[in-house]
């Protein structure tokens, strides 16, 4: 990252976390040493209040309770829209119910999701994303969901905004070969995939998404950017 | 009813109660005065403990604590599939987690789903049906559910099968235009629709499933059958 920015490029980070506000979020990276600050991340829950104020929409909110703070602005009374985050411990019989009549109540329900991600690892095993209970919603109420955030075009286009940079002239590394190399495909820029994380060797086969490019580490793709510059 | 049994016709309750074992439900009906005994009642959990038998299928089961008799002569030890239905309290983030890391887990998961019902009202509200959790395993392990009940082809060929009559000289009164009459109609069978209980003015406009004819209430229908015998 140092190298990055050394080099003048331009740097965003694009994260789908939604089980903390980017303050946190921002943190916990600055713990581990790097050099990163809030307003350099793109992240869904932000993004998803500048979509409510521009549509005058009024969320009832299903997400983790830590993610309620980045919604503090947002006007919450009488809601005509459900926004469904990671929520965890949230996700129960009774909230999911709450969520689901608000929505069916509606003329015409709206429902904005951050993320559409299948499920995750933890310490304590696999959990289901919040990707499971958006379809759950979308099926009881016959709507399709609004996603906001990775592979969601509109998610990178404003991080691109953001940066003021044109997506040819954009490059978007990850780990997660349909989130990060898919969504940044569609949108235009190249992606290249590192060989860390989430990688698995079988997302090499994947049959329609195809990385610019393989790397096995971050390093090794700074390296590459800056040696085409 | 009575008019039913007295004109010789065979008769079966086709149900998709999944909250209650087939006993309870009967015992409810005959408290309300009807001749019912539990022969003549084909419901999801018995039709599926027949497919387990059939495959040597052992279930993780996520359902209603009351359903849980109908699989008493079940080997559950070790399972192959999960078996979801209606489980209304029982859906708590950690049960929902737990059935999605044994299906996840499979080499092939086969899921098997007690209905596909969105949402049902009971008196403190609207709550999300078997058919929304359903999808959200679906979609968080890239399966297919199978689904038991109405309106599987299979569960109507069954309860044909049990009374050894031919679809075409069936007739199924229902007041679901979808569960009850497009299932029993994709069947071969006829089908009324009732004016009573779930009915709703706008099913007359169904865009796929007309029934073959309405009918007020069920002494009604009784009265059109009697007549064409």
């Amino acid at each position: 990252l140092n190298r990055i920015k050394a080099s003048g490029l331009k740097l965003r980070f694009c994260t789908n976390e939604t089980q903390a506000t980017r303050e946190k979020f921002v943190k916990k990276l600055q713990g581990m040493g790097f050099d990163i600050s809030m307003a350099e991340v793109t992240a869904p829950a932000p993004a998803a209040c500048r979509i409510l104020k521009e549509r005058s929409l009024r969320p009832h909110l299903l997400v983790h309770n830590d993610l309620v703070p980045e919604f503090a602005e947002i006007d919450k009374a009488n809601p005509n829209c459900v926004v469904i985050g990671d929520a965890a411990e949230n996700f129960t019989y009774a909230n999911l119910n709450e969520a689901f009549r608000v929505l069916i109540g509606m003329e015409k329900p709206v429902l904005i999701s951050l993320g559409r991600g299948r499920y995750y690892k933890e310490t304590d095993g696999l959990k289901l994303d919040v990707g499971a209970y958006m379809k759950a919603l979308e099926y009881a109420c016959d709507v399709q969901a609004e996603v906001v955030g990775k592979p969601a075009k509109m998610f990178f286009e404003s991080a691109l905004a953001e940066m003021g940079v044109p997506p040819q002239q954009a490059i978007m590394i990850g780990d997660d070969i349909v989130n990060d190399v898919g969504g940044a495909q569609r949108c235009g820029m190249r992606a290249l995939q590192v060989r860390t994380g989430k990688y698995r060797p079988c997302d090499e086969n994947h049959p329609h998404v195809k990385p610019d490019a393989y790397v096995n580490n971050l390093a090794e793709a700074v390296d590459i950017i800056l040696q085409q510059l």
